[in-house]
């Protein structure tokens, strides 16, 4: 099978002193595997001339499209644009419509003085299709060099989804053969990575060899992986499904969703589909459950809110935990979660509540309670639960799997 | 200069495919900057042996280090270690010390049945030194080939970090001379990058060659970072210092800080230097605020709790806002947010409260209130303000731009 590639080039030196972290990658690998496009090589070089010179040199032998973010910007360290225009050997002319548009940004929606440097960003080399940016003053660009494309694209994230989605993406079938890649994921909780391997032995050795599996463990739960590639997509679907389906059926116990979502998606679902309300009380995650629940458009349809009783005080006052209990017990036990669930879930008045309260570190451990120490509480109507959890991680770490354990544990009550 | 850079190579099918942001890369890239060893290329690859073999061929000619991740783990998609020893012309031997640290792991931490596989990750290359990981099963490894270093970590982020900073980072300055890498951050808020381009040019064109500038603008802010190389480490310092001040002078105006810190970290040095306590009422953030401030250790010395009012009726029953003002001004609006942060401000009885009350999209919007407008307000003793915001993007960032937002009124409100 002649398959066409890609490979994403970034550019900058943010990348390499690690004052960023690269989402765009992800996001573009994403939507080119949807468009049957597989990812070769993602290949991050300074702002640093021979370094790009060589990314391209190099990465066009490995694949049909060289995608590139990055560099674009107005400012003298964006060295991207004049390279291009050198190594496809253009000059530099004036686009006239993305001048119009460069004009019309800064008169009519910025409301600013226009500076040459703005001005400068309508400048393209006269070798490249112009790639329309509506989100900004940087446009993208198309080159074509030895049967290859190259495209290069603005490293601002909303830029460049926007050139991506309604340019690039639609653009790229037209130019190259696809294959079709099909990824069908399981996601799994309370099995460790290798007890599950262990489980579905079966089910790996009858895979043929056009299905690849791959394993994900992640914040105490792991992502099973099935991907399909190859040229029939009827039959490649057909067969993989099939696979799944025994993979699933062998999981169930551990299985919490038969789709790539995460938790706070699937316990939305759960909600929306339930017509059931939630509140959240929270003290070691200080809003993160909150968070992750309004991430996701139409949130207000089963999120009601929140009360962060971050200082103690908090809990008394508006989550009603008598203070003779923080002084005996203490707020990380399993009386304090209880009542902040269940106040919390009076005061929202809601289906559901979840309340947690945990040492997440560095400080701040006793003997007794030690970092990592978490209470999470579920209260629905006449009846409460509390389990202890014991996370051995740092501060992000630890917050982060006691949100993920906390929306899990509300699945579980609402599904049995 | 004879520079000894670094090339960070992941593998993983999940990065090809966009399943996880790669996180680990940034992290060791300003590990390795901090002990003076510049990264030139960060390469992800898929889990396929040729790919793999492909990109350790290919890295060792640009750098002397060669750090891979990715791969070590029990499953049978984790290739990266017999490749390793195949590369490196060895034979899997049992390193004894990893197989007790294994065993330790199942039977006094999981108590859990330990099964072959687990067995299996105390074999490592003969050709290999043993890196010992002290936070999973998974052992780093050490080879040499032609003066060049290949270190392969686990791909799992904690464990990764566990293994770098108390076997790698320690060990690199004594195989390779390091040199000196010295960076400066600027952060402005309220100046685009073009303009600050614009206002600091005479001190760009002071900068000498050694001293490079780079402007990252992110969510609002404009981050302005000057980098210095060489050899004599006190020179580079005191000519970067001195350039710094100037930039920094130039640019008061709009400085947040002199330090490459997030917005959140600003507030929380500010808060805590002037013992002052600080709550938050989120609606359309849902959380985000608290959960950026508490993210940090520490924050119960400033962060006393919040009230997310998600629904209406939790800013009338517990933020006190009439609901006669929800009715006629409605939610989104100068007084809604006024009172969502006198009363936060009052019930948590601190010396600073933020509130916000906006629509986040992508649905919700009307013509009067479009998606991305929000009402930021910041209540302190006896004086409560507010201000509009319109930010016009996807859900995820109207939210973040909010928080940061709401972040350096506070600031600007504190310090004046």
């Amino acid at each position: 099978m002649d398959i066409n590639y890609a490979s994403i080039i970034t550019i900058g030196d943010e990348l390499l002193i690690g004052q960023v972290i690269d989402t765009n990658s992800a996001w573009m690998a994403q939507e080119l595997n949807k468009i049957g496009i597989p990812v070769k090589h993602r290949l991050a070089v300074g702002d640093t001339w021979d370094d790009i010179w060589y990314a391209l040199d190099e990465e066009c032998k490995h694949a049909s499209i060289i995608l590139i973010t990055g560099g674009l910007g107005p400012t003298s360290d964006d060295i991207t644009k004049p390279l291009l225009c050198n190594y496809f050997g253009g000059r530099m002319v004036v686009d006239e419509e993305t001048l119009a548009h460069v004009k019309n940004i800064f008169t009519n929606i910025l409301k600013r003085p226009i500076l040459d440097v703005n001005l400068k960003q309508a400048e393209v080399p006269d070798v490249c299709t112009v790639l329309k940016n509506e989100k900004g003053t940087a446009p993208g660009m198309l080159f074509k060099k030895n049967g290859k494309v190259f495209i290069s694209l603005p490293g601002v994230p909303h830029e460049m989804k926007w050139i991506m989605t309604h340019v690039v993406l639609p653009l790229l079938p037209t130019l190259f053969k696809t294959t079709n890649i099909v990824h069908r994921t399981l996601l799994t909780a309370g099995i460790g990575e290798s007890y599950l391997a262990d489980l579905v032995k079966a089910e790996e050795a009858a895979l043929p060899p056009f299905i690849k599996l791959a394993y994900l463990p992640n914040s105490g739960m792991v992502r099973l992986r099935l991907t399909a590639s190859g040229e029939d997509k009827d039959l490649l679907t057909k067969e993989l499904d099939t696979h799944f389906q025994a993979f699933k059926e062998r999981v169930k116990e551990f299985l919490v969703i038969d789709e790539d979502l995460p938790i706070e998606v699937v316990v939305a679902e759960i909600l929306k589909e339930k017509k059931a309300t939630l509140a959240t009380a929270e003290s070691c995650t200080g809003g993160y459950i909150a968070h992750l629940l309004t991430s996701m458009p139409g949130a207000s349809a089963y999120f009601k809110g929140t009360v962060v009783s971050y200082d103690n005080s908090i809990k008394t006052k508006v989550l009603q935990v008598p203070e003779r209990i923080l002084e005996t017990v203490g707020a990380v036990s399993e009386e304090t979660v209880k009542i902040m669930a269940e106040s919390v879930r009076e005061i929202m008045d809601t289906d559901y509540s979840i309340a947690v309260s945990g040492i997440m570190g560095p400080d701040g451990g006793t003997k007794e309670k030690p970092v990592g120490m978490v209470w999470i509480a579920i209260a629905k109507k006449g009846e409460t639960i509390a389990k202890r959890f014991d996370f051995r991680y740092t501060r992000d770490r630890n917050i982060q799997l006691t949100g993920i354990n906390a929306l899990n544990m509300l699945r579980i009550t609402i599904c049995g």
